[in-house]
């Protein structure tokens, strides 16, 4: 707890920013997409960097916990304050400063939600491709301090390869400016990039110069069935073996059709166990020949039947299945634990295959969907947390799916980061060296260990 | 000078790695593509990692300078051993471990050469974009230390873009390995791109996980005729700023286009002050149509002539003109001053009206062509070393060419890096606060300051 004159000193301190610190206020800050709620002890809303500035300064004097916060929709708990001490929400830093169509290029503050940024683009011609399924509210600070990605990512990368530079501010207030404007630059160390995917915990950043694409004319979309799920994941392989990546490559496995078609959100031939929706772009000139030659390539392959969307409304319907998962699974079960596995590729099928098996041995139903087209499946252990039994079992079954995912040259998250929840099996993914070498890091950039405390990477041994 | 009593303890700690001595060989070691000479005391042929990380513990802990050496290809003094000690050769290095179609990876030793690798990727029908002008003799591994690029950057991105991993030996003899071999990853600090275009300062690369793009099945060139230098880079600028980005965009100012024709390289209309040489690529279905709405883009625009290649014969007659500059230059100007300027696009322009004042005013000729679609200009400066007082002007231009660079949001370097060459002008791109991290980064990862000294950073102040 904070007392009242820390409070008073705070608000001092950070002048025209806002402080929070009524306890209904500070619930709000207390949450994620996690369901684990850690109430921070006071929240400063920052409207610029100099406020960032003003708040990380008192509080490294102070030796005051800061976690850095956006729209709070990470699922790993990379928004919540572990030890308490003072939230500080990025949120209103929502200004687009520019965007520069024959640079390619906008300039944004941190707490600018990625589907504002889309929207503001479109009129460009342009868009900026990392696309989380949290789009419509989650902020292009989290996309960067995660390193998010989504589903465009089989063709077009992550965030680290659409980030030009970064404005940050470091734990004892110093402004620091990364990057700049070119795609090409190779003057000093990429700090950039050092801090893409730090999760808050060296730095934060409160800008950011983005490298934008062109915003492809047409798309089309394609749904394919299965009777098994190593045939879905083989057809997976194949399609990523050869010619142009698809833009997007979605994966469902048996238990998320189950699932659909319990729901009623779905009907299904009785064979179809798995499903594969694939989308291409390009130009309206080339697009329907891109369509073609992908149901050419599935339909030769062991799919059970190969669709393809003769309109937006057809295409839209092709995705509905996708987009209704999240809310069903969150109906299903709540108490869900909700994993971010990646494998190569190739690895796929004995990953879906070791699944399989962690189910039927534990008896947890396991359902799994995502980006196979970069071998990144959202590992869904559907445990009810009213049954003790299956909850002890949840350690042994996390470890075995990691050490699953590892054994396949595989990480422990494709996108949705380390936080606090996986906190614990980071040292078993990174090389020892490596690790070390990063905990120094953090040390450098945050001596005091204010910053984001508890996240990322397991601390130091002394 | 290295004595004897230190060569025979070199030798006896690196075991089987060939330790060259005579002053004949050193010779060998001494020079890169910049001119500058400077003789190493010793050199180390390395076949493995193993022996890469018994030098550096050798030389570490006799305190000698180690300055890691690919092929020697480089332009910014980057493998020369300025301050004597031993150069640390990577070549024998040269085993492709692995190509796998599946993955898109290949996994390659630090000293495998570019064009290597591409040939050997030709069957899967895949290629590693980045493609220096020197791929067909440099290496990965320095292809990475420089974070080099080349003209497929335009639409592919740079080498920090194809990396998933990387395994290093640390300057105290430790091998680190980072990333891995998914596109997907978000566990720990990006250490992997923190070491690509740290130009062999914080360790030194020995293999490294590559991700492969599909070879595009068709290529059709253009080549576009102005009659002044500010009319073809407002056109970069407009092929820049709307739909898909062509696969390269290269172009050749006035005195470029002088060279070419006095040296009977190139027969043009009178006119011609300026040429833009294209590229786009995609499937045999596609890609006409991307010409024909290519070509019509140029042509609605101010371009004197637009011409595209009817077939292969056609098209390497457009690119000669290209690929004979770099010998055409160092005919005429062996002496000349290469630099590697990058400005956003919509600076090129005034970029360029720059250069031509700053040649008027010197009486310098100045030559500039190069990656227009990234803004990437190679800038040379043709000194007769001969002439006092022309040198004399050497310091002056430079720094009024990093000014224009600089005031245009620019960089000053693009792909040929720091190395010893630009070291003592990078204080003026660098935020204060980022150089400083960057040396502090150094410090942790090189305490002793043995590797490649000189170079990248200026020096910390103490």
């Amino acid at each position: 707890m904070l007392n009242k004159t820390f409070l008073h000193d705070l608000q001092q301190a950070i002048g025209g920013a806002t402080l929070l610190s009524h306890p209904a206020e500070l619930e709000s800050y207390a949450w994620d997409n996690t369901g684990v709620r850690f109430r921070p002890d006071a929240v400063v809303l920052a409207d610029c960097a100099e406020q960032v500035a003003a708040t990380l300064r008192f509080c490294q004097a102070a030796g005051i916990a800061v976690t850095p916060r956006g729209a709070g929709t990470g699922n790993v708990g990379g928004a919540l304050p572990l030890h308490g001490g003072v939230v500080l929400s990025l949120q209103r830093m929502n200004r687009i400063v520019e965007i520069n169509r024959q640079d390619r290029i906008a300039v944004v503050e941190a707490g600018v939600v990625n589907a504002d940024l889309q929207q503001a683009l479109k009129p460009f011609g342009l868009y900026w491709p990392p696309d989380p399924t949290s789009a419509r509210s989650c902020t292009l600070g989290g996309n960067l301090a995660m390193c998010a990605a989504g589903a465009n990512a089989v063709r077009f990368g992550v965030t680290r390869d659409w980030v030009l530079g970064v404005e940050a501010v470091l734990a004892d207030g110093r402004l620091l400016r990364s990057g700049g404007r070119t795609s090409k630059n190779v003057v000093g160390y990429d700090l950039t990039r050092l801090l893409i995917g730090s999760e808050g915990t060296l730095a934060v950043i409160t800008a950011t110069t983005l490298a934008l694409a062109p915003l492809p004319e047409a798309r089309r979309s394609l749904r394919a069935l299965f009777a098994s799920v190593a045939a879905a994941a083989d057809a997976v392989t194949q399609v990523m073996a050869e010619g142009e990546p698809p833009a997007v490559v979605e994966f469902l496995d048996q238990a998320t059709l189950a699932l659909l078609r319990r729901s009623g959100s779905l009907t299904l031939p009785d064979q179809a166990q798995a499903m594969l929706l694939l989308e291409v772009c390009g130009s309206q000139a080339t697009v329907d020949q891109l369509a073609t030659e992908l149901e050419q390539r599935l339909k030769s392959g062991s799919a059970l039947a190969v669709e393809r969307a003769a309109n937006d409304q057809e295409a839209n319907k092709i995705w509905q299945a996708r987009a209704v998962l999240s809310p069903i699974l969150k109906k299903y079960a709540p108490k869900r634990i909700n994993e971010d596995v990646v494998v190569p590729v190739s690895q796929l099928a004995p990953l879906i295959a070791g699944l399989e098996q962690l189910s039927h041995e534990s008896g947890v139903p396991i359902v799994s969907f995502g980006h196979a087209g970069n071998g990144n499946l959202h590992v869904n252990l559907l445990v009810n947390p009213a049954d003790a039994a299956v909850m002890a079992q949840v350690p042994m079954l996390l470890q075995r799916l990691f050490g699953l995912v590892l054994s396949l040259h595989g990480s422990l998250s494709g996108e949705h980061g380390v936080g606090l929840q996986k906190r614990d099996f980071v040292a078993q993914e990174l090389d020892p060296v490596a690790l070390t070498l990063q905990q120094q890091i953090k040390a450098l950039f945050d001596p005091a260990g204010i910053l984001n405390p508890g996240k990322a990477l397991p601390p130091r041994l002394p």
